[in-house]
């Protein structure tokens, strides 16, 4: 998996479940479907930004708001980035 | 061709032509083949976010920058873009 693709993912799942909603309710609204939601959370997938921009219409954001906070993750992980640290 | 990857095109071919760059020394810069840099302003190919990061950072700036450049593109076109107007 791609660091970059793990970032997106990471995001995803913070704005939706900030949100209140689940995969099937966000994928359904993107006019995705909730199994490729559920990879691109996990990072499995690589989003165009045709599909970023599907996301962040859905979530009431714009693709340049959502992928900002993508890079924004990108600099707090550094160069190798783990998105669920686990408690200590 | 999808309206955004035209948008997508028109915003990268403005920003390279406005940092003096040839597409050769863009691609170079990005990792990218040639070709496929001419394809993108073209509009003819759907980008993945990889590959924006990947040309956002050759251009000296951010992921969330170019996109967001990108939907101000998508909102002032309306619902049917034309990326080159012919001079009356």
């Amino acid at each position: 998996m791609h660091p970059l693709s793990q970032q997106f993912g990471a995001v995803l799942r913070r704005r939706r479940e900030a949100a209140g909603r689940s995969q099937e309710g966000l994928a359904a609204a993107a006019g995705l479907h909730r199994t490729y939601v559920s990879m691109l959370e996990r990072g499995e997938r690589m989003p165009s930004i045709l599909v970023a921009r599907k996301l962040a219409g859905a979530l009431g954001t714009t693709m340049g708001d959502l992928l900002g906070e993508v890079d924004r993750q990108a600099d707090d992980a550094g160069p190798a980035p783990h998105p669920r640290r686990p408690k200590p």
